[in-house]
C-alpha cells in the first residue's frame, strides 16, 4: 500500500511548466469540486458493504496500522483514486538469491517447470469445466424440482380457483432462492457478488484486489448463483464463470490452500505475482470458455482485459485451459444427457445453429444492423446510466447487509410480481404446433419441466391447443428464452408481447445488476437486444411485407442480442468472437463485430462500459492501456512521489523497523542508496519484514555461522499473506543491529530520467508491469518514485485533462 | 546497420564471470567451428541470388560505404548472424521537436489522427480484399483459357491417335507460364520470391529486410503468383496474400509512393516505424483474412507473429482491415460469380461446410486425432529437413538468376510429366454420378472448364461413364482437390490413389518450395496433409468394418491436412484459428488443436519450422519472445557492445562527419553525452544525416536569424531511405561548425546498469521493441550500448548456450 503522502502544490507545479514555456495545464481534479457527487459511506460497487468494510480494514490493518486512524466517513467520490489498493508486481525481482536459483536449474529444470505450467493450466481447465459442469446440473435439478412443485400445485388448484395460491407459491420459492443467495453473498463474502469481471479485470490490469481469489469467495459465488439463476432473477450464470475460473486458477497454481491450510509442497516456483497472473489468465479463459463455449473468445478476452505483454507460449497455454475446460464441460454434460461422447454442444450457452435461411445476410441489410448497433449503444448507455446512479444510491444507503439482502428480496418479489402481470394481462396466444413441444429435444432433457409448465399456462389464459407467447419469454430460464428468440418460427411473437418484455426485463435487468447476489449481465443483456431485435425484423418484414427475404427475426435478435450486450459491456474483438462462436457460424463475423463497433461508439458519447463504471466508482487505480492523448507536457519530474524514502545498502535494523511502521511515509518499495543518495537496488516492504521476521541480522550472522542462509523459499513460503510489521516483534538490543539488503534487493531496477515524458513513463510502466519506478537524476541519484496511482491520476475529462485526488479509502 | 565492431575476448568474458563465482559458461559458437556447415556464395533463401546481392549492395552503400570493402565469398553459416541487416526503431524518438508538436496538438488533432488510422486501416482492408480478388479472377480465367485450348487439342486429336501431342501442348503451356513467373521474379526482384512469410515475420519482429514493403514487390508478387498457381505448380495463392498485404499497408499508410515518385501530402504522421509497423501488422492480418477467410485468424497471426506489446485499440484496427478485407472479396467475387449480395463465402480457399455426420466427433477419436498429428509432424519434420538440404544446396549452387530459372522450368516439365505418367498408369476408375458433376454448383462458376476437362479424362483412360480418381487430385487447382478430399463421398478415391498421390505430391512440393517463383506453401501442405488424412481414414474404416462411425472419410481429411500443416510450419493459435474459421465450424477445434499442438511438438524434436528454418539461413538477427531459459548468468556487461563511439551534446560538424563515415566504428545510434561520459541522450545516425544535410551548424544559426527552424517534417520527408553520408557535401570551413543536438536527440533514452542479467535485458528490448539500450554505469556514465544483434546472438544449442558468431553479410 503506498501510501505516498504527496505535495499537491499546484503552484509550483504551474510555475515548472510555465518555465518550460508551456501554457498552464487544465488541472480540474481539485479546482472544481463541484463537478464530484459527494458520497458517503465507506461501501462501494464491488459489494463491500459496511460489514466488508470492517472485514477489509481488519485485513488492511491486519498488514499494516497506518489507516487506522483515518476519518470514517470521508466524502466519497468518483474523481477520487484509492489508495487502499495495493499493486501487483509483475516485474521479477531479479535479486542474488533469484539468479542463484536460475543460475543452478540445469536446461531440464527449465523443461520441468514448463511442463508443469501445461499441466497447472490443464488442471485449471477440467476443474473450470467441472465447475461449470456443476452449476448447470445443479440449476437445472433445483429448477426442475421447483416448477414441478409449482406444477402439481396449479394442477391441483386450477379447477378450485386458487390460481393466486400458486402464483404465491411460486413467487415464495423465487423469493426464498433469492434470500439465501443474498445473505450468504452479502453477510459471508462481498466480494462475491456480482459477474466478479470488474475484479478479474482489475486484478489482470495489476490491481490487487482483497479476497478475490480465495477458496471462500469461490464457493460462495457458486452457491450465489446456484441461488439466484434457480430464484428467478434476471440474471446469468455465465459471468461469474470467469471469476470462478480465474479463483481456479489462482488455488491450483500455487500448490497449496491457505484456507485449508494445506501445502501440497508443489508448484513453489510459480508462488510469485508474475507467475500467477499468468494463470489467473489461464483461467480467466477458460471461464469465459466454459461459459459461452468459445474457447478462443476465452483467450481473447485475457488478452484484450489483461495481458499487456503477448508471449506465444503464454498464449498457447490459455488457449489450452480454454479447450480443455470446454471439453470438459462438453464431456460430462454428455454423460448427464445421456448422450456420452457426443462433443459438439460445448458451453453454458448455446445459441443453437443458424442454419437454412439465417445463415446468410445480404448487403442492404449491412446499414440496418448498423442502425440496430446505434440502437444498442443508446440503450445500453440508458442501462449504464440509470445503473449508475442506482449504484451510487446503493453506495449511500443499502451499504448494510441485511439492506441488501432486503433489497434482493424485494427485486425477487418484484420480479415474479412483474412477470406474472404481463402473463396475465397478456393476450398473445399462438397456436400450439407440433414444433413447439419438441424444441430442443437433444440439448435440453428437463425441457419436459418446462414444457409442462408452459403447456399449463395456455390452459390458464388462452384457449385449448394455444399458449401464452409471453410466458414462453418470462416462463423460460433467460438462456432458453435467447434461443427461442433465436430460433423459433416467425410469427411466434407478436410485436406488443416482445415490446412489453423488452421494457420490463430491460429495467428488471437494471435494478438487478449490483444487488448483493452472485450473478452476470451478460443473459439479460442478450436477452433483452434479442427481443428488441426480433421485433426489429418482425416489424421490418411487415414493412417490406417482402416475406422471402426478411422472412427471419432470428437473424435480426441475432444481431439486436449482440448490439445490446455490446452497448453495455463496450468489449469489442473477444466479444466478436465470443458472439461468434457460440453461434456456432462464422457468416455472421462482419455484421456482428460493425453492429459492436456502433455500438461502442455511440455508446461511449454518452457514458462509460458497465464495467468501467463500477471500477471507476470504486476509486480503483486502474491503467488504461495509454496515457491520456494530451499528456505529453508531463513529465516524470511532475508525476513522481516525492520525497522518497530511501535504505542504505547496510541499514540499521532500527530504522527499517521505523520506516515501515511510520504511516505516513508509507511506501511499499524503498530504493535502495549508497552516499551521496546513488540508485543501487530496490527493495520490497514485503521483503523487508521477511528479513525482520527471519532476524537476517549481519551480528547475528556473524555469531552463528551455522545458521542457515535465508532462501527463496522463505520469501515463497510468506507470499502472498506477508505478516504486518507490528506482529514481528524486535527488541532493543536487535534494533541496534544492521541489516546487509544486497543480497536481496532487486540491483537493476528500472529507471527514467526526470525529463522522460508521462506517455513515455506510461508505456514502460504498463509494458513490463512494473509496480515502482525509480526516478533518477543524471548523476543515478534518487530524486523520486513512481507507481501506479501516480499514472492513474490523469485522465481525459471534459475539460481535457484532469487529475483525480488520492484518498486513503 | 549497427557495424559494431565486437571485440570477441573469451578469456577476459571467462575471467569475468569466473570472478562472479560462476561456473565458465558454454560458448560453443567459436570453440566449435566444426558444427557450423560451411557453404560459400552470397545468395540466400530469402532469394537474394547473385544479382539480388548486387542489388542490396548497391542499396546498402547507397546508405553507407562501409560495406563496400568486405569480401566477396566469405563462408556463409548458419551459425552465423548476419549484420546487414539494419533494425526498425519501434520506440518513439521523444525529442523537443517530437514534444513540441505533440504538446500543440490539442486533443480533436488526437481525434482525427485516430480517425485517419481506422480509415487508413479500412483502406488497407479494402485493397488488400481487391488484389486477393484480382488474383482469383485472373488465375481463374487464365487457368480456364488454358484447359479451354488443351481440351480442344484432346477432342481434335483423340480420335487420330495424338494424345501425346495434347500432354505435350499442356507441358508447354505450364511451362510458359512458370518461366514468365520465374524470370520477372528472378531477375526484376528477388524479394518477391516464395510466400513472403518469413520476411513479413522479420519486419514485425523489427528486423529491417531491404525492399520489402516497396511497390515494386507488389506487382511482381502479384504477377508471379498468378503465373505460378495457373503454371500448374504444387503451389498455393494464399502465402503471397500476406506479403500483399503488408507492402499494401506500407503504401498506404504513408500517403506517398517513392517509386511513382508522388507524395500525396497525407497521413505524415505515420512516416515512422512504430506506426508503420503497427499499419503493416494490419496489413498482414487483411492478407490472412483474404486468403482463408479467417479475420480472427488474421488477426492471431499478427500478433502470434509480430506485435509483443499488445494493445486494445490497434488489435481492434487490425481486426477492422482483416473484417473489410474478407468483406472486400467476397463482396467482388460474389458480382464476379453473378451472385451478387451473397457474402456468405470468404477466402480465396474454402474448405466447404462439414455438415451432417462430420460436424461431430467422439471422444475415442481423440487418440487417433492425436496420432495423425504425430505422422504430421513427423512427415513435416521431413519435409524440413529436405528443404533445408535443398536450399543450402541452392545458396551453393543456383544463385544465378538464370540458373534459377532454370531450376523453376525444370520443376514446371517434372510436375507436368510426374502428373501424366501418375494418371496414365493408374487405373482408379470411379463411376461417374451425377454429384460429381455439379459438385459446386454455386462457388465456383468455372467448374464447367474443369469438369468438362475431367469428364474428358475418363475418355481416354477408363470406361465411358467412369471417370480417373487421380486425375481429380491432380488435375484440379491445388484448393479445389483440397474440397473434394474433405467433401467427396466415402469411396471415391481408392487408398492406392491416395497413397501414390501423397508421396509424389509431397516431394513435389518439396521441391517447389525456395523456387524463384512466387508461391505459397500452405495450400500443397494441405492438400499433402488431406491425402494422407483420408487414407488414414478410409484405412481405418476398412479395419474397423462398422461404417455407421467411420463412414466420413472428410473428416480425416481435415484432421491429416491440419496436422501436415502444423508439421510443417509450426503455427499454433492463429493456425487452429484459422483452420476453424475455413472450415465454418467450431466443433472441430479442440481436435485441431490437439493434433497442432502434437504436430509441434514432434516436429520440434527433430527440426525447427520452416519459415524460422529460411530465417536461421538468412542469418537475420530474429529475437524470439524470451531469452534462452539458461542465459541468467550472462549480464549486461558481458552483452553489450563496446566501446561506444559517443557524441557531446555541441559537437563539431567534422567529428561528426568522420564518425558517420569511419566504417570501422559504424553504429546507427549514438549516445550523447556530457562530460564526463555522463549520458544524456542519443542521436541516431539518421538524424544527424538529415542535421548535416540542413546544415543546421550553430555558426549559421547565429549568421541567419531568419532561417527556418528545422522540423519534423523535414526528418519525416527524408524517412524512410535517408540519404548515405558521402552523398552529403561538408566543406571544409563548415567542419570547424558545431552542432547542438540538444532539439533532436532523445532526452531520454532507456538505460540499464552494467549488472542486469540478459532475460532482463531482453524483455525491455522485446517489450518496447526497442534499437538501441544504453548500458551504463552507477554514475550514470555510459559503458556500452546494447543493440539487436547482441541479443539474438544467444540461442539454446544442443550443447546448451550457444553464441553465434557476427558476420558482415
Amino acid at each position: 500500500m503506498a501510501n505516498i503522502t504527496k505535495k499537491v502544490s499546484w503552484s509550483s507545479r504551474a510555475d515548472e511548466s510555465a518555465a518550460a514555456g508551456e501554457a498552464t495545464p487544465l488541472l480540474n481534479g481539485s479546482e472544481q469540486p463541484q463537478h464530484s457527487r459527494q458520497l458517503s459511506g465507506g461501501g462501494s460497487i464491488f459489494q463491500i458493504g459496511r460489514l466488508s468494510t470492517v472485514d477489509l480494514e481488519e485485513e488492511i490493518t491486519s498488514e499494516e496500522d497506518s489507516l487506522r486512524g483515518r476519518p470514517k466517513e470521508i466524502p466519497h467520490n468518483e474523481k477520487l483514486l484509492s489508495l487502499k489498493y495495493e499493486s501487483l508486481d509483475y516485474d521479477n525481482i531479479e535479486n542474488q538469491l533469484f539468479l542463484e536459483e536460475e543460475r543452478r536449474m540445469s536446461y531440464m529444470g527449465f523443461r520441468c517447470l514448463e511442463i508443469s505450467r501445461w499441466v497447472v493450466c490443464g488442471l485449471i481447465g477440467f476443474l473450470t469445466g467441472l465447475i461449470a459442469c456443476f452449476i448447470d446440473i445443479v440449476v437445472e435439478q433445483l429448477a426442475g424440482i421447483k416448477y414441478q412443485v409449482v406444477k402439481e400445485n396449479i394442477e391441483k388448484f386450477t379447477e378450485a380457483g386458487g390460481l393466486s395460491i400458486s402464483l404465491i407459491l411460486w413467487a415464495v420459492l423465487n423469493f426464498t432462492f433469492v434470500m439465501v443467495g443474498a445473505i450468504i453473498v452479502a453477510f459471508f463474502e462481498p466480494i462475491a457478488a456480482g459477474s466478479g469481471i470488474p475484479q478479474i479485470k482489475c486484478y489482470l490490469n495489476g490491481v490487487k484486489i482483497p479476497r478475490v481469489v480465495r477458496l471462500k469467495t469461490l464457493v460462495i459465488k457458486v452457491c450465489g448463483v446456484i441461488c439466484s439463476v434457480v430464484g428467478g432473477l434476471a440474471v446469468g450464470k455465465e459471468g461469474p464463470m470467469i471469476h470462478s475460473g480465474a479463483v481456479v486458477a489462482a488455488g491450483v497454481s500455487q500448490g497449496r490452500s491457505t484456507s485449508l491450510k494445506r501445502d501440497f509442497k508443489i508448484f513453489e516456483y510459480f508462488r510469485r505475482d508474475t507467475e500467477k497472473r499468468d494463470f489467473v489468465s489461464a483461467g480467466a479463459a477458460a471461464g469465459v470458455s466454459a461459459a459461452f463455449g468459445a474457447p478462443v473468445g476465452g483467450v481473447l478476452f485475457s488478452l484484450e482485459e489483461g495481458a499487456s505483454f503477448w508471449n506465444q507460449m503464454l498464449t498457447w497455454r490459455i488457449f489450452f485451459a480454454s479447450m480443455i475446460s470446454t471439453f470438459t464441460l462438453n464431456f460430462f454434460l454428455s454423460i448427464y444427457h445421456a448422450n456420452p461422447g457426443d462433443l459438439s454442444n460445448p458451453g453454458l450457452i448455446n445459441f443453437g445453429r443458424f442454419e437454412g435461411d439465417s445463415v446468410t445476410y445480404n448487403l442492404y441489410e449491412i446499414p440496418l444492423f448498423i442502425a440496430m448497433g446505434a440502437i444498442g449503444g443508446l440503450l445500453g448507455a440508458l442501462f449504464n446510466v440509470l445503473n449508475y446512479w442506482l449504484t451510487i444510491f446503493r453506495i449511500r444507503y443499502v451499504h448494510r447487509p441485511c439492506l441488501q439482502v432486503m433489497e434482493a428480496m424485494l427485486v425477487a418479489a418484484v420480479t415474479a410480481t412483474v412477470s406474472f402481470t404481463m402473463i396475465y394481462f397478456s393476450n398473445d396466444c399462438q397456436p400450439l404446433g407440433p414444433e413447439s413441444t419438441e424444441e430442443y429435444p437433444l440439448q435440453v432433457p428437463n425441457t419436459s419441466h418446462i414444457s409442462v409448465k408452459c403447456r399449463e399456462t395456455p390452459h390458464l389464459f388462452c384457449a385449448d391447443g394455444e399458449y401464452n407467447s409471453m410466458a414462453t419469454a418470462f416462463f423460460n430460464t433467460p438462456e432458453r428464452s435467447v434461443r427461442s428468440l433465436f430460433h423459433n418460427q416467425p410469427g411466434t411473437y407478436n410485436p406488443l408481447t416482445l415490446g412489453l418484455f423488452t421494457l420490463t426485463y430491460f429495467f428488471l435487468a437494471c435494478w438487478t445488476y449490483g444487488l448483493a447476489v452472485s450473478a452476470g449481465v451478460f443473459i439479460p443483456s442478450l436477452l433483452i437486444g434479442a427481443a428488441w431485435g426480433r421485433l426489429c425484423g418482425i416489424l421490418l418484414a411487415s414493412i417490406t411485407s417482402t416475406s422471402s427475404i426478411w422472412a427471419d427475426p432470428g437473424k435480426y435478435a441475432l444481431i439486436g442480442a449482440a448490439a445490446q450486450l455490446g452497448g453495455i459491456v463496450r468489449m469489442t474483438l473477444s466479444l466478436t468472437v465470443i458472439m461468434v462462436e457460440a453461434t456456432g457460424n462464422v457468416t455472421y463475423g462482419l455484421p456482428i463485430m460493425l453492429v459492436l463497433m456502433t455500438a461502442k461508439i455511440v455508446g461511449d458519447y454518452f457514458e462509460e462500459g458497465l464495467y468501467d463504471i463500477h471500477i471507476k466508482l470504486q476509486s480503483v487505480p486502474f491503467l488504461h492501456w495509454e496515457a491520456p492523448a494530451t499528456s505529453h507536457w508531463l513529465t516524470a519530474r511532475e508525476v513522481m512521489s516525492s520525497p522518497v524514502t530511501c535504505l542504505n545498502r547496510i541499514e540499521k535494523v532500527g530504522t527499517i523497523v521505523d520506516i515501515l511502521s511510520n504511516t505516513s511515509t508509507n511506501h511499499n518499495g524503498f530504493p535502495v542508496v549508497v552516499q551521496p543518495a546513488k540508485l543501487c537496488g530496490l527493495i520490497l516492504r514485503s521483503q523487508l519484514i521477511v528479513l525482520l521476521k527471519h532476524k537476517v541480522f549481519v551480528e547475528l550472522a556473524r555469531s552463528r555461522l551455522t545458521r542457515r542462509k535465508l532462501q527463496l523459499k522463505d520469501f515463497r513460503d510468506a507470499y502472498p499473506r506477508f505478516p504486518p510489521i507490528q506482529s514481528i516483534h524486535v527488541s532493543q538490543d536487535e534494533r541496534e543491529c544492521m541489516m546487509d539488503l544486497t543480497e536481496f534487493m532487486n540491483p537493476t531496477p528500472y529507471t527514467v530520467p526526470q525529463e522522460t515524458s508521462l506517455p513515455r513513463v506510461f508505456k514502460l510502466f504498463r509494458a513490463l508491469g512494473l509496480r515502482h519506478l525509480v526516478v533518477v537524476d543524471d548523476e543515478n541519484r534518487v530524486v523520486g518514485l513512481v507507481t501506479r496511482k501516480d499514472l492513474a491520476r490523469y485522465h481525459l475529462g471534459k475539460h481535457g485533462l484532469e487529475e483525480l485526488q488520492l484518498a486513503q479509502t
